[in-house]
């Protein structure tokens, strides 16, 4: 089985990051410099109104940073992970890992 | 960068499985035969009527299921994983996998 110390851990979690859809997003982020708005709706698949939400949630959370800036009269709204984000992804992936090759013929 | 098809599965995580007491309470019986109610508190750390409201949902699901019986005149409630549980928990983790092994410098 295993050990108590992880199966705790696993109440502990991160819920910023667990929530299926915020995951998603912070791994999108994770991988790159920085995504528009267009290109995490697309890798997501998640609606506008979701993903505005979520990404809202992440940024008063302080894990993401949104810009939004202007490109000639078209709005753009361009996110990124913070170093807190970053930090905190890394820890969750961590526990996700133990959890995750834990020996299943045990 | 992920692939974006491993990034949709994350928006489609079984959220039965997903939540994290319940995710606790899954792990500690796929390691065991069977396991009683107060071997669940004490490995969880979840309060009797937490790890009974989980316990129920997680029996609704068809994922765990549950007997109780009588020592002499003590109620006694043990659980167990169900083979379709086993079977979801296993695709979970596979999941779970693939995101917590992404190359993180990509």
């Amino acid at each position: 089985m295993m050990d108590e110390h992880t199966i705790r851990q696993l109440t502990r979690l991160d819920r910023t990051i667990h929530e299926p859809a915020r995951l998603a997003i912070l791994m999108t982020l994770l991988g790159v410099e920085e995504a528009d708005f267009p290109f995490l709706v697309r890798i997501t698949g998640l609606t506008r109104g979701n993903l505005s939400v979520h990404l809202s949630r992440l940024e008063q959370a302080g894990y993401v940073e949104i810009q939004k800036t202007f490109v000639g009269k078209k709005p753009r709204t361009v996110a990124r992970l913070t170093e807190q984000g970053r930090e905190r992804l890394e820890t969750y992936l961590h526990t996700l890992q133990r959890l995750s090759s834990v020996n299943r013929d045990a």
